[in-house]
């Protein structure tokens, strides 16, 4: 399964960090790349970091237009937005585990009416508010039944060594 | 089960919407309460608006000390820090779903090392960075299998009815 996220609607600045932090989740969780509008360099220069340490080659994509983003993946791509008020993800995740590409998109608060209508899926991860960030972690998480946790990153030059107490990092050129 | 949350480390100001999103996933995925040390007073705020709209009783409680707080729940809830260096989430999963009290600590950027030896477990969520929005939300996701998702709220004067197009909330006093 290939994944892909678009991110639709951060304002400059003031979100800057959770764009930030919905990108790594997008990097961690398994996805290839994610899309986004304007954003600050920062923010792109943040990710090149951590793969530049962590490995493997997410990336991040700016565009023009989301609207035109969706309608180029229309068809090749399933679109899976995930909104409070979309059908719960116990009814759809049997069906997207079968899917061969996702794009998974998320908002950063209001979403225009037609990413409803572009969208193939429309899923909640409840019903009750909290974070782009949490509901694109848990959509993915359970979308690969927790097998992205244990994927490798190519060319890393760090990795962590699970352990009970304290920290264990191997540190090193990349293989 | 009784699940509590706490956040270290934040900065106020500069982290007020990641803050805010970690409290918020708090509330929506079965937590009862979140404890903070400083924060600003919007982030109390906007959880008491959404609580007010959405219905329960989460809290947001303000704490001098973290590590007061730590020493005081020992041995009464099990302390789980959530951190990309623990032992994986699989390891640890099955263990902590027979507890009766969770307290689960998530850091907000490089955390004291004494978090991890307070902490009776700790527990890594992949050991690619992400973030602590992330890292609680699927691990109060996995903890509780999902049924946090469909858990109902009381006195909500709103309520989302799963759709796969549009949205429908019911809207109405408390009953």
């Amino acid at each position: 399964m290939r994944i892909e996220v678009l991110r639709i609607g951060q304002r400059a600045v003031r979100d800057d960090r959770v764009t930030t932090h919905a990108a790594l989740v997008a990097r961690a969780f398994g996805a290839e790349r994610i899309f986004m509008e304007e954003v600050n360099p920062q923010v792109r220069d943040t990710l090149a970091d951590v793969s530049s340490t962590w490995g493997g080659g997410f990336e991040v994509e700016l565009i023009d237009s989301w609207r035109a983003l969706l309608r180029s993946k229309k068809g090749s791509a399933s679109i899976v937005h995930l909104t409070m008020y979309g059908e719960t993800i116990d009814a759809a995740i049997g069906s997207l585990r079968r899917k061969e590409k996702i794009l998974a998109v998320v908002g950063a608060g209001k979403v225009p009416r037609d990413v409803y209508e572009l969208a193939d899926y429309n899923v909640s991860i409840g019903g009750q508010p909290h974070s782009e960030i949490s509901a694109l972690a848990v959509f993915l998480d359970r979308l690969q039944e927790g097998r992205q946790l244990s994927k490798g990153y190519g060319d890393a030059r760090r990795k962590v060594l699970p352990m009970r107490r304290g920290k264990h990092v191997l540190e090193g050129e990349p293989e």
